[in-house]
């Protein structure tokens, strides 16, 4: 992957995250109103770039327009979510116990909790997501609302598009008085980029989207730290999806219209996309599985994000399909050129599933494999051997969920996520969304990479006990003058 | 430290993890009012130890009985707290997002989202606390509170009271009808439990209160796994106080009682005892160490915790006195015996402290180094080269805070908790309680070992998606069965 830019220098690393942390010593002292009109401004730049930002972006990942149309304005969506996020005020989960002098045996003196952040962060641009997961995108965002700096390393797959939208946060921060430094932006091609990035003294935490190799060796680069710091890593995932009987029998067409699109969506190249589907044998299978072969036939090859994901999934389908027992494959009728992908399922009994543990990795790209199981029992077998994973979905009339509540029980334990008859593909962008998970979904199940909430992953909180009321912060005056929800002697009020 | 029990083996360390998981599984059945009950059960069978208890536990750590008797209030009552935490619901952090099948472009899904228990949770007992941070402790309570079984490893310095309060734990157990693997005690003296307990598969999260060398080896053998899991260490803190002119030159005298009060209770074996004082030389600073010293000489020596310990203390404590610089000595008048400390205190300029690292330590005990600055720069660049602390205290009239907005600006990035006009000694158990701060105070500054807030660690949050209202876990469901406190479209509400 290489681009025009020159590797940033270990040596230049280090200066740079010198100059992250004193811009986080600045950018403390501005308010949250302040900072909310940075990150709209963020996205106002980045939406002054218009079609030239989408075309570039176009050219470096092979995503067509309209889908980059519309991950910009998620992105844009995003930064104004941070920006709403910090002006309402709620977020930094204020919690005051207030004094009680007369209690005994010993009085309670006054206690007052809120969330502050940890400091500067590094990102790692995502492959898939040159805009909502890359330069100005969800971690991003989600940082600097929660008021940490943030040095980004540009995704070489797409170094121009990067170095567009660094230009438009350049203008925001130069518009809205901000510190130069609270946003820095470097171009690296090898782990030792990486390493020197999250290696360093000043790096308070890591954010990073793409494959499980590259999130696994930050993490070991970060446990070679003095100091620990967070690593949220958001991995491979596999979605499994589990079709009952009954929904199978009478849906059989519908659920393959809406499968044969929720694997091709993006070519594949989603992380909740649906690479695992588990079923119980059956007539309703048989059908569901023809007409989900001819859908997946009907769906012409494209372009994947580059060259090297292209071989990736050439290799990892090729080699899912070479196993003993994978049978029924059904493709695009189209032959695929170049870079093109090419839609693609197969399926397999539980039984050769339990004993093939490559059957179970991850083939990045519009790939399923479908496991059929001889009875319930058998599928609750395979759904345990599966690891952690982003999402996992079930599809089933009422009558279908009436009688499998062991399964049912099951399905919190395994994913972040889980659906009731829909497809796991699109993120909904809210404070009740978790695009999070168990390893090897990602490296911390305690947090999500979407909503709100991904500024939890920033931040700690800090008690001020006995602290005069003036001295404390806004959000935890007496007065609460900037009116937000605040848990008030174990209620919460405004 | 030995004892009479045997270290556990590898062999049956993993045999006893996955007996936790299979207890997991089983404790989730079980609804929170249950839970409850099996919290307040623990709580009244140590209880009924009575007495027997406490004498074990003294011949064990040479605490006296008032300290242990007031320790096993907090014991119990930080088990009725989780119950009570249980019964309330609202820590479950229910987010719910409603449909809008009418936005454009996509409508939006209905979005639920609530706390979930992480898995078998492994603590190690700490030898400072016999009950409130050991078997029955703080992350023990927290643990089986969030729903995540516990496997104790007994400190072995007082092994057998843990083994007391362990027969506790089992006729809770017994009579709440609960799992019996819900909780499960182990003894080992070596590194190579620890390893053992921190590596097994179903380990799912640790928590840890002791050294800095014992909770980093946990972290270590966390990050040899191939699964990443979240380790809780709270480890060592010196806790600077900062004596501001004004109140050393009006309150001199009171400011000694009360802080040879906080650096000699309990013979200085708090988490939170100041072992580092600041201020800028005066003459108010000279009257105030007169009288610290002079209290300091009253203070009878005792015995602490164990051998170990005071061996250590002996070691530090003559190590940082025979520095260069270090001068004023003041120490108790009463020889110590056998292994009892010696409090002590010592001056150093911020010259000499700055230039050797030794100085910053903790010396574990009834020991703190007042460092002497020689303007208010001065301090604060000592107060930059001091690491993550669980507490930072600031002492200064209404004029002294006024006139220092720098330095109390600095303060939270230092700590977890920040003390105005008050002792770090003393941790109120509460909402608002941050007992935790940054590295090395512990290995997640995101976290607390105090509080409702501790049954954070153990938790990760699940989303649901378009889930039939009767399927969803009672937090979830529209009519809010349990009138918990949910974060409602945006709104808090019962």
């Amino acid at each position: 992957m290489d681009n025009n830019f020159k590797d940033v220098s270990t040596e230049d690393i280090k200066l740079i995250m010198q100059r992250s942390h004193a811009a986080f010593l600045e950018y403390q002292t501005f308010s949250a109103g302040q900072k909310a009109t940075f990150l709209d401004a963020i996205a106002e730049e980045i939406e002054a770039l218009g079609d030239s930002l989408l075309q570039k972006a176009s050219e470096e990942t092979n995503l067509p327009l309209p889908r980059l149309t519309g991950e910009r304005g998620r992105t844009t969506g995003q930064l104004r979510m941070f920006a709403e996020m910090l002006r309402e005020g709620s977020w930094v989960e204020a919690s005051i116990d207030t004094a009680l002098p007369y209690r005994t045996p010993l009085p309670r003196p006054d206690l007052r909790k809120m969330l502050i952040p940890l400091g500067p962060v590094v990102v790692f641009g995502a492959s898939n997501f040159p805009f909502a997961y890359s330069t100005a995108g969800g971690d991003t965002s989600s940082a600097l609302g929660a008021g940490c700096p943030v040095v980004v390393k540009a995704h070489p797959a797409h170094a121009e598009t990067s170095e567009m939208v660094y230009q438009a946060i350049k203008k925001a921060i130069a518009r809205t008085g901000m510190p130069t430094d609270v946003f820095q932006h470097v171009h690296g091609t090898s782990f030792e980029t990486g390493k020197a990035l999250v290696q360093a003294d000043e790096t308070a935490a890591v954010g990073f989207t793409g494959s499980t190799v590259g999130g696994l060796a930050l993490l070991k680069y970060s446990s070679e730290r003095k100091n620990p710091i967070p690593v949220f890593s958001e991995m491979g995932s596999i979605n499994p999806v589990i079709f009952l009987p009954d929904t199978l029998k009478q849906n059989a067409a519908e659920l393959a219209t809406q499968y044969a699109g929720s694997i091709t969506l993006g070519m594949g190249q989603f992380c909740t996309n649906p690479g695992l589907m588990l079923a119980v044998e059956g007539e309703g299978l048989d059908e569901f599985y023809k007409h989900l072969g001819g859908q997946i036939e009907q769906v012409k090859p494209a372009n994947m994000l580059h060259a090297g994901i292209h071989e990736a999934y050439q290799k990892k389908s090729s080699a899912a399909l070479s196993q003993d027992g994978v049978t029924d494959v059904a493709r695009t009728s189209t032959k695929g050129v170049d870079i093109q992908a090419e839609p693609i399922i197969a399926t397999v009994t539980a039984e050769t599933f339990l004993q093939n543990h490559l059957l179970s990795e991850e083939v990045f790209g519009p790939f399923s494999l479908l496991v059929k199981c001889k009875d319930e029992q058998q599928l609750m077998q395979v759904l345990k051997t599966v690891s952690g994973q982003l999402t996992t979905t079930v599809m089933g009339t009422d009558s279908d969920l009436a009688s499998h509540p062991n399964l049912l029980q099951m399905l919190p334990l395994l994913a972040g996520r889980v659906l009731f008859n829909g497809v796991p593909t699109g993120v909904e962008v809210c404070a009740s969304m978790v695009h999070g998970g168990p390893f090897p979904a990602t490296t911390d199940s305690r947090f999500t990479a979407v909503g709100i909430n991904a500024a939890k992953r920033w931040v700690r909180p800090v008690c001020f006990q006995n602290c005069p009321d003036a001295l404390l912060p806004v959000a935890l005056q007496q007065a609460n003058p900037t009116n937000i929800w605040r848990l008030f002697d174990g209620e919460w009020k405004k």
